[in-house]
């Protein structure tokens, strides 16, 4: 979780009543976190907002979306390589279920992060200061030197 | 006015209490139809979508939208070569005004329109039933003819 | 194999006397079905073109192409990300071998079909009907969840 | 005309029996060169291939290819921001008129060569050798400088 | 001029010995300044950096680099949508003169900013504070409204 | 590595005083050649430029200039899709650091290579000559086949 994803949630949280932020439980992917370190993670960073709840999902996004009765998601786009893939899941998702994805651009300032990157960095004592939050910061220092 | 752009009204007008279609009087720009004859064409092919008001404005688009307490802009993106521009375009409006900006995409099945390709079939008798609301087929066969 | 394959062979053998889909034996890649129910399965969906014909192949593809005298290799782009990896192997291919690569545009309409993303909903129980072949669907599924 | 057109038409002649070069006839648009000029010039530097006919045409491209029995357009893609705008046209003609539309990748030697480019070069006495066909660089300068 | 060229003219500043900022004399193009002008602006915003020198230049750029003795152009990147002419150009021009082609990644602060736009936002009394040099800000709202 | 790599080494080389080839230490992902090996290839092919030097770094890249006293990193741009992750990179790493990076456009005859489509042509038996440099041919036909 970076200060993009950060942005991105605060934005949107203006825009709309209430805003859920979902979680993907993957079990084929290794992650430095557990699902429910993350959730924690994102309830105490984003509790500011005062309308954003987080919430794990397993499955299909869309089936969700229509089981919490969300008629819309919302999504990040940082630059062009991901604008193809997002396109054609919106439009895929849209098909499926009637929901309808919104995307919303990334503030410049953060647009060349990504976790993964941020993770190498971190890995290596690089200085990830600003990049994410503090919480996450220190969390990651501790978790990948630990 | 393409079926493409019908598509993205009437699909954002039912995500949103009430739609303003905006749209933009260019004294540079010579056009087919005049500001007033495409406002009320807009407001024929909208109207059965209950919330959506067309209005013309002038000068910046955030400024209209500060005027009318309009908080975000949604916008239809077709393919990758609007992506950037629509980005950086996003971004400079919010930097100064803090008016949003959300991105939908295009039903794939009008991804291949734009306004300035269908008026070129039409200048040569091609058909364009079925690209263009019946309404807007008319007066184009009729103003590209007559 | 979606339907937007199908449309690619279907639109493909109208352009020519004969077509050879070509499918690669790949021992490192884990797929659902074998190459042999693959080629069973594209070989029943392709019979009522009349002159498709479905071979496996193993190595190079240009190499597959010399030994069957086949001068073109035809491929469908869906979108954007699909470009830069095709063209790269166009030219590859034709500095290697003399043989050349054309490029059809996948029908708008099945342009965000991939077969890991309907893959990905067939398993969690989406409905995948009208998105892949009937016999697809079935086998898809059986597999599945089998 | 450049050598990369070249490079398409002359590959293009070893795939099909017969190719017809279609030249627009567009009145709005100043050229060089005239219609007649451009015709005369493609019709000798394609001469050797045997198969290539030279033709003019006015209006929409599938028009012309319908009332010639046309079935395929072939066109060069030299870099991505072709992709878009070719990609939309060619589904947008085939849903016109069932005229199919292959690409072919430019030859990477000729990818960075533009018409417009190669005028404005020789027009400041740039040297144009091995980048249009000899009989073109001898008219082009000659027009440019005359 | 915006703060974004500002900030690629300042980062290249620091990487060469000396950098000459090349002005094209474009008398097809009308601008708001005209070269002496920009000239002018350009040489009081850079005067900072110590070893940037402003110059004007008629005809090709490559031409002016081998007069001069440049050997290496420095270009700034935005986004996608300036690769690819750019790469051509740089291809080009390394293919008529030697002369080679560096790019560099523009401030993501700045990554939306566009000359056009920026006039465009100061005709309507949009405040560009921050987006230009304050030099720059100054004349270009007394050249638009006075 | 491909005659496209050392296209853009012996370029650079005429652009500095001294120019480092750095390589990664990368335990996590198996190659056919170790880094030594892969050192001693580049030292020798490089010998004839004079001013290079080939080093092997662990961990970030930008640790690594920061100890040489680097100032600026020089990459190979082939196409479109390693623009966006290449401009993340660079914006990453002078936020980090203050190191540069510059890009340079790769020679469009080599555009197509890369180092997995090479070492999958070699393994089928297909022939690199005029791809890679003759001593890495060498070794990476005895390597495969050995």
């Amino acid at each position: 979780m970076t200060n993009g994803h950060l942005d991105i949630i605060g934005r949107t949280s203006r825009l709309y009543d209430e805003l859920v932020v979902a979680v993907l439980i993957n079990v084929e992917k290794k992650s430095l976190f557990t699902v429910d370190e993350r959730i924690e993670m994102l309830t105490t960073v984003t509790k500011e907002y005062g309308n954003v709840r987080v919430e794990k999902f397993h499955g299909l996004l869309v089936d969700f979306c229509k089981q919490q009765g969300i008629p819309v998601i919302v999504k990040g786009l940082r630059a062009i390589s991901d604008f193809d893939y997002e396109l054609q899941m919106a439009q895929l998702n849209y098909r499926m279920s009637g929901v309808e994805t919104l995307f919303m651009s990334t503030n410049p300032e953060y647009s060349f992060l990504s976790s993964s990157r941020l993770k190498e960095i971190a890995r290596y004592g690089g200085d990830v200061s600003g990049l994410v939050p503090d919480l996450v910061k220190e969390l990651l220092v501790e978790r990948l030197r630990g």
